[in-house]
């Protein structure tokens, strides 16, 4: 689940629907400014990446972001959505925005979005959290709800336009394990290979095996 | 790297090339029997799934299997090497020993002979391990000498003989990416499905995927 959230994924910025929290909050009190939650954010990952996802607390949070406790439990509600939001915040954009009339740049598209500096970031970020993912119930909900399932909705429709189109057939299994195929180049590209995703490498991949499993023709 | 040695995975007994300790205790004592060593390697695996790699000692280890610390250092040379080793000895086989006449019946065959049970008991331990496995660079390091390296290897032959036969071009450019359409899926399976691997999935993943990339035409 996390790897694909880094990888091909990009969510929208915050919906409403997700942030039960923040629309209390918006009653409660003004709501804090964009720049100064790019900083707590940055905060957290930061954080993050130092310690480790049990370490982070909201007390180092608050101390290093000079917050009160009070007022990171008001807006985020807990660590778990903290955390999620801020990896969530490092997205280079929305999968929905990409339409470029053919899968084949559509996949491209959203895999060249992210320079290979910030996939090894995120890359690196994400295996710190992976274990922490599978421990933490909490956390791995907000991973779901937060990220992965907002992003697959998006990716699901990117892939119904390709079958409209007419460039995939609705019937070809593979459709089932867009998931599996994309998320797995990444997680084993890290994982078994311990190198970062490129952009090339995830171009090849796309190129050499979703494509063609698809029954996609690449020129 | 961790999830391959589960999923497509197996490697073949010890060798003599990668067991240096053990050449070592040859000649200072006699070997311990086989069925001590299967009871040893139970007795690791069992601690590992109960407290995680990092708080399984030697000590403990030593207590459970009532065995001397000198004697398990002499025989495997370290933890990593005896919890990886223990891994391995949960193989069912060796992929080497696998060849039906088509790439399509060797991965199958292969998916087929670990049953849904062990799958699953071996993802669990993938999953115990796989932070573990980024945390300590001598478990890195067995793991690959040890379980991936000879695996890797055997499926590589499986792979070149299905290009022998005329079943998949040598320049389809999915063969670069065997491993991480197979482990990726296992591990997706796992990490974003939160389900087991089942055969049933592996199989179905391996005709949807794997042979159209590869351009085999599974019927």
């Amino acid at each position: 689940m996390v790897y694909e959230t880094v990888s091909f994924g990009a969510v929208g910025h915050r919906s409403g629907k997700v942030s039960g929290m923040s629309e209390v909050a918006t009653t409660r009190r003004s709501r804090i400014t964009p720049e100064r939650e790019a900083e707590l954010y940055r905060a957290v990952l930061d954080l993050l990446s130092e310690v480790g996802y049990d370490a982070v607390t909201m007390d180092a949070v608050a101390a290093r972001t000079r917050s009160s406790k009070a007022t990171l439990y008001r807006q985020w509600g807990g660590k778990a959505e903290l955390v999620v939001r801020a990896m969530r915040s490092q997205k280079p954009g929305s999968i929905a925005d990409v339409d470029t009339g053919t899968l084949r740049g559509d996949l491209h598209t959203i895999v060249g979005r992210e320079d290979d500096c910030a996939m090894a970031r995120n890359a690196a970020l994400m295996r710190a959290l992976a274990m922490a993912v599978h421990m933490n119930d909490d956390l791995r909900q907000a991973f779901k709800e937060l990220l992965v399932e907002p992003e697959m909705e998006e990716f699901r429709r990117m892939i119904r336009r390709a079958v409209d189109r007419g460039e995939v057939r609705s019937d070809n299994p593979a459709l089932d394990y867009m998931v599996h195929m994309l998320v797995g180049a990444f997680a084993t590209r890290t994982l078994i290979d311990d190198l970062p995703p490129t952009q090339e490498f995830l171009t090849s991949y796309i190129d050499a095996v979703v494509l063609p499993a698809l029954g996609v023709t690449t020129h």
